[in-house]
């Protein structure tokens, strides 16, 4: 990934990564993103939810929407992606900290105006939230697509900010008795509640099940490290 | 709150929200703010922990962090906080959506000097992430406190955009043989994974059994909306 000084973390250096690689794959676990874009000098962070496919992230919405409106312009945009996975419990209050993956995009946006491509970026937003989502309902009406703008953000440059494992502590601070280590802080999906307004015997369909399947495998694994960490 | 042309909703106006009461449950809720300000007509968001007080959100993090070195400046800000609560499913790609609360904020920032008032920003952080921690751990020495930077940023206008409840589908597409409704998606704190490098016997802490005690309601309350749900 291209690197300039807006992009080249400045804190904590050994957290950094500018590889596509880690930086896609956080773009790919987070379910929301805040857009970033300047307004008569004043910033605006905006939550959105996004698709993404190879350099270039979707967003989506009504025409009115101001961060549409803003952004389609092709003024300097900014798109950060955060994960928590853990608070991290120091024996300090100075060296309390968090685990967590975070990406932080710079780029600009433009309008899509072809209708097949349209319906393409449609669909891996859609994709992105739930996979498998899109060929179980009904597909966008020509009027819905009319109704609804999408953009394609380039990222130009991003960096990625990772934090991992257990709090590093003061020597002296290891003796004092203190607990410390990691409380996790997974998103977890629960049972889906159907919509009272469904017909009756319509079950949980394949993209659910597979989101569920996918997320009790990494609760799955960090109960293993748990209880690897209890036994150790 | 103080609402004007920045801070008004205008997309989906009735999910709108301007009463602090609103605002202030929202910005208690989550762990990781967006903070949002322009560096020669570039935005920048930058996710960050931060605690709040009244209408105060308090920031920290070394002098050498290019946030807090932008925002001490006065620079107009906007710092955004995101709670994604499920994913709405609906039987038509374009009425999909997410359940959620968010709060946008606008305002400035100033850096905080007095070392008393430092302390006590940095304990309202503290007490923001895991409440009951402060008093657990070694306080900030006073070579620590010099090398952590808190501002206040005072919140001068806000508001706060909330969706809940199942799909809006059209009224023809009720009838498609799809499956609709809910899937939650909560932080669900996970068992905590002590420190291998802590001293034997030290039991999980009062805070971090709260705040697991804390979510396990959360998680009761929505179990139960789901029974109920699969009642009716």
């Amino acid at each position: 990934m291209n690197i300039t000084g807006r992009s080249r973390i400045k804190r904590v250096p050994k957290r950094a990564a500018y590889d596509t690689e880690t930086i896609h794959s956080i773009l790919d676990a987070a379910f929301v993103a805040h857009a970033g874009f300047t307004v008569n000098q004043q910033p605006f962070v905006i939550p959105t939810i996004y698709g993404r496919n190879a350099d270039k992230l979707y967003l989506h919405g009504s025409p009115a929407s101001r961060m549409l409106r803003e952004l389609q312009t092709g003024v300097p945009a900014c798109i950060a992606v955060t994960i928590v996975d853990a608070l991290v419990l120091a024996r300090s209050a100075f060296h309390h900290s968090m685990n967590y993956r975070s990406v932080v995009a710079f780029g600009h946006a433009r309008m899509i105006q072809d209708a097949a491509r349209k319906t393409e970026a449609l669909r891996i937003i859609s994709e992105h939230i739930l996979a498998g989502r899109w060929d179980e309902v009904r597909s966008p009406s020509e009027k819905e697509l009319k109704a609804t703008e999408v953009l394609e953000f380039s990222i130009e440059e991003a960096s990625a900010k990772i934090r991992t494992g257990h709090p590093i502590d003061d020597e002296a601070d290891y003796a004092l008795p203190v607990w410390a280590g990691i409380l996790p802080l997974p998103v977890l999906p629960q049972s889906p509640i159907p919509d009272p307004g469904s017909p009756e015997g319509i079950g949980v369909p394949a993209s659910v099940r597979s989101l569920l399947g996918a997320f009790r495998s990494d609760t799955d694994e960090l109960r293993s490290m748990d209880s690897i960490a209890k036994r150790s």
